[in-house]
């Protein structure tokens, strides 16, 4: 490939192939170059260390992976629809990512693992989409205002950890796990509604 | 030792002393054996498996551990007091485990990991303790009948994994984590409480 024409994106696509067929504990920088015909220095110029690298192969698999959120966060239904279909969209997103491609969603959880700034700022965007679709539910007088939104949100994410952390990920295919998400979210919309 | 004094309990003992030592990967039916100066035979005797002595091990430090959780359920405290002690209880427990002993708590989790029918009885009386709480609440229209008990039961002991799942240990010495506890036990009274 020309050196001149190597894209980024080019090299993250690469790097996620590389990712999935040797394993996140053998993948190499030299692995990456080699798939896209370059020497690895070319890869270092655009990433200044392998750890970079992954870095931002994850932060680019957890945008793809999260990429149908914030629509649903500002979209026009009443706050407390919105707040249940965006937990929904979350849980729905993993699972498929689960489900479709085991060996590479087993090769994310190990790298969320060794970039956990990256993932604490991914969190924080979550939970400020969540807190946004609270404030408006307390301002439109469908929530109670029995906290801020943003402690509110955190809540809630922490509450529903079950069903988008992970760690979980093996007990989202059991016959109940859609049921179960739907009450534990029952639950927590009563505990936020208004009396 | 003379063998015919040793008792069940005292195998348990040794055995846990011999697992906190040599790890869960090392420890074996012949260590146990020797640390009581005994034949692995009369070990086997008790226990016609490693993996039953195990079991046993680890099924007596998940008692231990709940101990203090059926006397809670069972007090005379407004049911929906209880619940939040109930909960505060159990998440205080696994808290003062994993910090006061952390490497027999990690020997636990894989331990744990090992024997999921032992684990899923444990949860089921666990659930259970929680399911009579909320019966009574209901009973007593301090809690709305929006769901049967063990279901909702089911459902705060899901919203609250990250509070007692050993998975999520390390999170639970944060700074922040006694008050992410509360905030959630609030939301999920709120959430189970009559209008």
């Amino acid at each position: 490939m020309a050196e001149s024409a190597l894209s980024t994106e080019q090299i993250l696509v690469a790097a996620e192939d590389v990712l999935r067929r040797f394993g996140p504990a053998k993948a190499t920088v030299v692995d990456v170059a080699r798939a896209l015909g370059v020497s690895h220095g070319t890869v270092y110029r655009h990433f200044p260390s392998k750890a970079a690298l992954r870095g931002a192969v994850t932060e680019r698999w957890l945008d793809r992976a999260h990429a149908a959120l914030p629509a649903v966060a500002t979209g026009s239904q009443p706050p407390d629809v919105r707040l249940r279909l965006w937990l929904e969209t979350l849980y729905r997103a993993k699972k498929h990512k689960a489900l479709d491609d085991p060996e590479l969603f087993a090769t994310y959880q190990v790298l969320v693992d060794e970039s956990s700034a990256l993932i604490d700022g991914h969190l924080t965007a979550l939970e400020t989409q969540l807190a946004v679709i609270i404030a408006e539910g307390q301002d439109d007088g469908i929530f109670a205002e029995v906290g801020d939104p943003l402690t509110l949100a955190h809540t809630v994410f922490q509450a529903t950890a079950r069903f988008h952390d992970p760690a979980y990920a093996s007990t989202w295919t059991t016959p109940t796990a859609d049921q179960e998400f739907a009450a534990l979210v029952g639950l927590l919309l009563r505990g936020l509604a208004a009396r």
